[in-house]
């Protein structure tokens, strides 16, 4: 019985009012483990060359000059950047040479990420990765209730599942769209749910800068005043791509950036459609739109915590279909990684992307093939690291805890090769010799309990044994273990007075502006 | 209408002396697209540190030189080793530091594995990567079936089902063991099928070395006396981990060297059971034993052409189960490719390995972690690439084609990228703008052909029309591939001489003695 599950109990009791739900929530209080952000122990995969960079970056900035970014509906922003030295012609602003680069200088290479529990901190940049699960669906589907629009219970169903994955390290922000609430109230809900069913970092909302504006409000009464003066959200700023910044989304950015909040600053690409069909000019173009805004959050307050984000699928040109897992997105990802790390940013890209409708052997090709990419381009911040499923229309139950557990690959892979005495096992070569047989040897049994990962969900049994089980296939053995999960599933403690404070707000919120949905 | 379809049209019509098979091959006959092995314009991923290879290097002389390699029942072998200057104790060879490494110096980094069609000639060495089916398996799998033991039909599915695979260069060998032909004669007719019904390059027998000589004079009938001044087979000899070189494949290796022919020497290990549980210690025996095998197979033929071979799985320490797709199978793949590099050998690991029961997300993670590692690890040969299924005791059809598919993003990804101007696409960023749309512009209408890679076999339909298409999963979508595949093959041409030759040794060969069983 660890400290945790007491307070848990506790605080259970406390709240429902009766010993008997303590002594029940001792009893199934599971343990929670939860991995560390992975630090990389392992080199970055670096596809461009060195005069590969040199053209790029002087592309970047010929677009930003030549080009210009739009910076629409957003007189503020116009004057934050003609006061900065750029060219500013309507809502077209065209960046001098070198002066986007220069701007961003001052952004932080690094910071840390607060959760209410610290030893969920996360640091995010240099050689750290973590991870975030899946961000947006309108759609939830599983193996029993299928394809359906997502709601509220949804969410927090995902929540909990977030909160019980060992291996990531983030509670996400909107892991499925809970349509059943009203558009301008869901955020609401949504942030609750992150800040009292989990107790990992989360990310705030960025529909409209007055949600942002919740947010950070939110987080006040979670963290109290220190809220504003160091990250405890990190939120998803899309740009418009082709080298638009919209007010709704630069509004929320304003917002954050003001706030000491971080934020990912990352153009959404479809190649073909919002980006040339080439690698190379995606690459210039993605440069080109992250210097953009970057720079912008450090016109609004220079030090701001921002993330140099990468979203770019392919595009399947029979159908119109974006494609995931292809070869053109890996090569984007290692050259965008690059592209990052010159400019000493932290770096967002990846994900459990694919296209399949279904967790079959599709989705996992092209999940795994994403996976692998971000884990050796350098990925700082993977969102979608679990439960994308059909090109981010779907929220799968079954492949969040897939994808979750192989996350575990990344932790193992991450860690590198040790090579000290005990890693070296000469002496078990010695003692074995040829012909003979490690599994009875010193070292074996010194050193098998962590030698080799071990999946917590994949089929390792005999034909025979697995046969008798009635043959499952994985989204089988997925669905399983969802429902073992949410049972097993207990809130982690909370302060009564933090977690009514945001109820209060929540509903006072709700009570000042009729629903609008849509 | 292709000319080579001509010649099928043709050389059908001879063989079955009828007009009408001969015009319903012309109709039937598709175009064959075989692209070229893969030549890598990107970076290997290199994961040990200078340090940790100078360790490693030295322990494995250090274990060659004191606990020495065992040549079992080979007296000849030992008799080579002791005039190369090894000193033999009973028969365990225990070989001066550097002398092994020195050895291997006459071996080359790169050779031609010439096919019966010189278009589908593969090097092996150097930025190469060579892709070949699945080896070995005695049981079978498909959807309509279940699984079954393999039979002499099931194996010329195969051998079909590679030729008409565009990604895969190379035929393989023991595609599944035909169990409904005897042992000692079912070489004979494994090699029929990859000789006639392919014409891709192919391994050799390996189970006897009666069987190797078998697989050469077939050879010798194929491709005439050239056949043994060059390699026209690669074979695979495995060692018996840890550290012991066994009669029979030792007898095979020889017979191969002797004649001019490819082996790839290969350490087969289930980590934890055949070396110890640790990478860096895995590692240093698979360097010692490549080592040892390959500089034997210059003592036999200074210049025979091998290639530095490691198969390493994880164990599953619950039960005793390799596993596949594992980090430690990748850090183990990166590791030996580095290492056999330093020896300026080609490198044979990887392949489409998975754990699996069924063609389902388990396998295709598991296979998507192992080709991608083996993509960026620098591997020059991979066996197993396609259909390999249930840790090799299975060859899935639907998994056959499904792998084969995820080859073609080997391929794009080892492209590398384009910066030509062309690659940089400056005019369509400069037409397209902000907020603008690039599917209609000049550049995207002159490339999208071939800018990004598109799966024959994975689903890109919308949600509706593939639900309104019986929602197909990835399994139901390669089942029907299969079948089409099969259906549309049409043999490549042979002189019908050389044809019959090949029949007549085979028959000689059957009669010459009874049948063996197991």
């Amino acid at each position: 019985m660890t400290d945790m599950a007491e307070v848990q109990g506790g605080r259970r009791a406390g709240r429902r009012g009766g010993g008997g739900a303590a002594r029940r929530a001792e009893r199934t209080a599971p343990k929670i483990e939860a991995a560390r952000f992975i630090e990389r122990n392992i080199p970055n995969f670096e596809i461009l060359t060195a005069e590969a960079i040199e053209i790029i970056e002087y592309n970047a900035d010929t677009i930003l000059e030549e080009v210009g970014v739009a910076f629409v509906d957003n007189p503020a922003a116009l004057d934050r950047w003609r006061e900065a030295g750029a060219e500013v012609k309507g809502e077209r602003v065209h960046i001098p040479r070198g002066l986007a680069r220069k701007l961003c200088a001052t952004a932080p290479a690094k910071f840390t990420q607060h959760a209410r529990n610290p030893e969920r901190d996360v640091e995010i940049g240099g050689k750290s990765l973590v991870l975030a699960p899946v961000y947006g669906p309108p759609f939830v589907r599983d193996a029993e209730g299928g394809r359906r629009y997502a709601t509220m219970e949804d969410f927090r169903k995902f929540v909990k599942l977030g909160y019980m994955s060992k291996w990531l390290h983030h509670s996400g922000g909107t892991v499925c769209e809970p349509t059943d609430i009203a558009v301008n109230k869901r955020h609401l809900d949504m942030l609750e749910a992150h800040m009292t069913l989990s107790d990992k970092p989360f990310m705030g909302s960025v529909t409209e800068p007055i949600r942002a504006q919740d947010s950070v409000e939110m987080c006040k009464i979670l963290f109290g005043e220190k809220a504003t003066q160091a990250p405890h959200m990190t939120s998803l700023i899309n740009v418009n791509s082709p080298l638009t910044f919209d007010s709704t989304m630069m509004g929320a950015l304003e917002i954050y950036a003001a706030n000491m909040q971080a934020c990912i600053i990352s153009p959404f690409i479809v190649g073909g459609a919002m980006a040339p069909v080439s690698v190379a000019g995606t690459l210039t173009q993605v440069l080109a739109e992250a210097m953009a805004g970057i720079a912008y959050s450090q016109l609004v307050r220079p030090g701001a915590p921002v993330i140099f984000g990468a979203f770019v699928t392919s595009i399947d040109m029979n159908s119109g279909a974006p494609t995931f897992g292809t070869p053109e997105a890996s090569k984007i990802l290692w050259g965008a990684g690059q592209l990052a790390r010159r400019m000493s940013l932290p770096f967002r890209s990846g994900g459990g992307l694919c296209g399949s409708k279904l967790p079959d052997a599709q989705a996992a090709y092209e999940t795994a093939n994403t996976l692998n990419a971000a884990l050796l381009g350098g990925v700082n911040f993977m969102l979608h690291s679990c439960g994308w499923l059909e090109g981010g229309l779907v929220s799968s139950f079954e492949k969040f805890v897939l994808d979750a557990d192989q996350l575990g690959i990344l932790h193992s892979v991450a860690s590198g090769i040790d090579v000290s005495e005990n890693g070296q096992a000469m002496d078990a070569i010695r003692e074995v010799g040829p012909g003979g047989h490690y599994l009875g040897c010193a070292h074996t049994q010194a050193n098998f309990k962590d030698a080799f990962w071990r999946s917590d969900v994949l089929d390792y049994r005999p034909f025979e044994t697995w046969s008798d089980a009635g043959a499952p296939d994985s989204q089988a053995l997925a669905s399983a273990r969802v429902k073992r999960m949410l049972d097993e599933y207990v809130a982690p403690p909370i302060d009564q007075g933090i977690a009514d404070g945001l109820r209060d707000y929540i509903e006072r919120r709700k009570a000042s502006e009729p629903d609008a949905f849509g």
